[in-house]
């Protein structure tokens, strides 16, 4: 029946039924953003509430994929259903990857206790920072308790994504320099859990000691929870099932200390936020055309204004 | 003088006479976004329109800053002066990267010809996006006729300003997937050339014939401009020659054509664009207080209504 109708309601009817095609549709028309994908969202946000997101994140080549393919394995040992989204252009869930891992994710691919999808770059009017909360409140309205979103950790859009989970995991390998660079690109500030991953390669010391340190100049190290520093190795598994029990560990932390409403709704406050910026922004493209809009153009171009001095004259009329 | 005072005028003439740390403290004036460094926009804004900038982007680890680098010693053998700004978190221009590369780096700092800055991915109220071109104006108007900007090819925002430049270099490696990848990410659309580094390895003629299928498949190959592959090995600087010579004749070519001043003007109405967006969506956080707000917030927090109904809720009272 999903197959035939792109109905909203019935598509997420049967998506909430268990229904996976349907659910892989729904999330597709989420992305259009249109309004067949704003009343998707509207029925989504109906429900749900219940999942929880940890976030995997790092640099390309830390092996992201190939841990977050052995968490998966693990949690599914203990039946529990996980959903992962994921919003990276090396990973093998968006299949830009080597044959061996495109191999080794298919063992997930049979399971119908994992679902995955890999989110487009490109598409959603508002960019994935929109795109994705409301691919996971969809995950979360169709019962998905778990849901991972794997991102790589370069890229101003893609840590900010990463640092809007529950849970936010920083995967970082052994070698003098990783811990800095993950430093530059913000990935230390949105950390509640480190893994040093491939941690059977020489330096996983170094690595910790350079964390510790970073730790103790920050804040984080100061705060209730200071985030533990584990050792991985993701292609044979070791040391996963002591990080998901971090993850588990800082759930409860977080849900006891009343930091996660706290987070949930700074998030939601701060997506609120960026929908209105969207709002106005389409507006400024329909405010952008016309006669004035031209003249002010070809005054940037032949240089007699600079282009912030055109906004300024231009955004006069709309009383922004 | 121009380290006592923070006078835009006094620093923008000091930086055009040469001065080093002036220019320097310019471009950080301008980052900081306020009045200043409006006026410091507007000052570099009516002077310049002679420099080029040249894109170089690419997946990380593909080795874009020793190729930079051995661009940069080409380039200065015929004693053009050049800038390079790196927006790269894997850059050793930005600091975080190998001992080898930093070193490699420090042949320039001594040569007054090469103006090296690296952006911070934070800080600049617009983005990056916004941030960039406005650095490269600065470099302009002080006389630097070739701008390289330097960009690591994974996130939106970064593929984006890489395919800013009037002529763009994506780098790729010899090896299966690469240019899936490449693709994947947007870089395959923006490239007016593209360069094999890292040359001295296996598979560079499967890359290239790789590069040429998707060539084919898409609208470059058909294009006036067909853009083509190249081979280098930027440690060594072998290809780096013929690298030059491809850049210089593209610009020979979209200079020719008109294409340049097309693709210019482009970029001038989309940076208004954006602006104007920019300051719509801080006209949006003014919005997003008050009585009103805080209600339809606590609407949104208890599931009453979702957050895109909300926010469209918000902005009747704002007729936009």
């Amino acid at each position: 029946m999903a197959r035939r109708t792109l109905e909203p309601s019935a598509l997420f009817a049967a998506a909430c039924a268990g229904d996976r095609a349907a659910l892989a549709r729904a999330l597709s028309l989420l992305e259009r953003g249109d309004q067949a994908a704003r009343e998707m969202g509207r029925l989504a946000y109906t429900r749900g509430g219940t999942g929880y997101t940890v976030g995997i994140t790092g640099a390309p080549g830390a092996g992201k994929s190939t841990l977050t393919s052995a968490v998966i394995r693990h949690v599914r040992t203990a039946g529990t259903e996980v959903a992962v989204l994921a919003i990276d252009p090396s990973s093998p869930f968006t299949g830009g990857a080597i044959l061996g891992d495109r191999v080794r994710m298919q063992d997930h691919a049979t399971d119908p206790g994992v679902f995955i999808r890999s989110m487009a770059t490109r598409g959603h009017l508002g960019g994935l920072s929109l795109a994705t909360p409301e691919a996971i409140r969809m995950l979360d309205a169709v019962g998905r308790g778990w849901i991972v979103v794997e991102t790589v950790g370069v890229g101003q859009v893609e840590v900010e994504i990463a640092g809007k989970a529950d849970t936010t995991v920083v995967v970082l390998n052994p070698g003098w320099g990783d811990s800095v660079q993950a430093n530059k690109a913000g990935l230390m500030e949105i950390a509640d859990i480190f893994v040093i991953n491939k941690a059977d390669r020489k330096g996983v010391e170094e690595t910790r000691r350079d964390i510790e340190q970073m730790l103790e100049l920050s804040d984080l190290a100061h705060d209730a929870w200071r985030p533990p520093i584990l050792a991985t190795v993701g292609s044979t598994g070791e040391g996963v099932p002591a990080l998901w029990d971090a993850v588990t560990g800082h759930r409860a932390f977080i849900g006891g200390s009343g930091e996660l409403t706290r987070r949930r709704e700074h998030r939601l406050r701060e997506e609120l936020r960026e929908i209105v910026a969207r709002r106005l922004e389409h507006r400024a493209r329909e405010v952008c055309t016309g006669e004035r809009w031209e003249s002010l153009q070809a005054d940037v171009l032949e240089r007699r204004i600079d282009p912030w001095s055109a906004a300024d004259e231009m955004l006069k009329g709309v009383g922004a």
